[in-house]
């Protein structure tokens, strides 16, 4: 049974993981008869107020607490978690992947990778462990091998913009549609764009389960 | 193309909706090619911390709004929704189906259920529409079809406290696995037991995915 940790932001698309997202590859890995270790940082976040799309100024949540809800409590502080701990490493999407877990949303190229993400992220690629990231998520991963100068595939969709923005932290960036997904054989890392592009829950959730399966295969 | 009617109660399994349940049916709506409408009534909760379970005291966060976190934003309140505005409804469980939907949480068969909530299922039951519930969400259910003195079969599962409170509300409790479901074809009523019982995400799935199916049958 292969184990596979599962990284949160918190809960909800504009401040914290993408809950469908993060939901569905729980239930991908689920009935492939993984076993999951959901893990975030034990951090404060801003909020979102989902209900008029407004930053609830002045309010803040902990990352850990709030991806608790997605993980129904199940759910380890990212600093405790090594990559020893887990076969295979999976990061949802959602704006607190690029909020939270590093400053992409804020300064594109120049963001930073929360220090324990960025961590794992190492230890996972020199264990030649399978990493996947979904969404806007493989930003973060950019940002990691680019400073590295490792050479890697991967995509977020067709938006040029952002494509541009990873290819200048070091990626080489695929177009891809949201219900399949991108597989770099040689660092086993597999991305799909999720909600960069899909329309619906259904169409992400095509491409969610072709990466999350990807990933099992590469462990 | 059907238009089912989706009632949530907050955002996680403590306090609000249990989101696996609340997206697990997301996704099978929309991979049944039906239209989804959202709802929740514009209410204040009480908040529980998912890390630790404990409730956080004196904080305290509005329904609708953290309920948009799973609707990704398209939700309404429910206030202003009618059951002439969709061909089904389902309602998921979570803690906060019985906490802020209605109060079976606190005070068992006394409950009282939400006065937006109690009417939509009035109008459900009274336009012979079908109606699903997940979880405990069966529980007030029960209590207002209870109420109205109209015979029906329903389950939670197995659990005999909780299945003895909804028979002294007017229910005749039927034992179900979570991956299955109970269907009381004579008032439309499709209900599943999913975290009441299930051990993990797929498990409640599967009930999950068959309950919806059964609605969507009865359109």
């Amino acid at each position: 049974m292969a184990k596979v940790g599962v990284v949160l932001a918190g809960c909800g698309v504009y401040d914290g993981s993408e809950i469908h997202e993060a939901v569905v590859t729980l239930l991908t890995l689920d009935r492939a008869g993984a076993e999951i270790v959901c893990m975030a940082p034990n951090i404060e976040q801003g909020v979102v107020n989902h209900l008029t799309g407004e930053q609830a100024e002045g309010s803040s949540r902990n990352v850990l607490e709030e991806a608790a809800r997605i993980a129904r409590g199940q759910i380890s502080d990212i600093a405790q978690v090594k990559a020893s701990d887990f076969d295979a490493l999976i990061i949802p999407g959602g704006f607190g992947a690029a909020k939270n877990l590093c400053t992409f949303a804020f300064k594109g190229p120049d963001c930073e990778v929360n220090a324990d993400v960025a961590r794992l992220i190492r230890e996972v690629i020199a264990a030649k462990k399978p990493l996947g990231a979904l969404c806007i998520a493989p930003a973060l991963v950019s940002k990691v091998l680019g400073e590295d100068k490792l050479p890697h595939r991967l995509t977020i969709g067709t938006d040029p913009a952002t494509a541009e923005a990873l290819t200048s932290m070091g990626s080489t960036h695929v177009d891809c549609s949201p219900r399949d997904c991108v597989v770099d054989e040689a660092n086993k890392l597999v991305t799909t764009p999720a909600y960069m592009l899909a329309g619906s829950i259904g169409e992400a959730a095509d491409g969610i389960e072709k990466a999350v399966k990807a990933v099992l295969e590469l462990v």
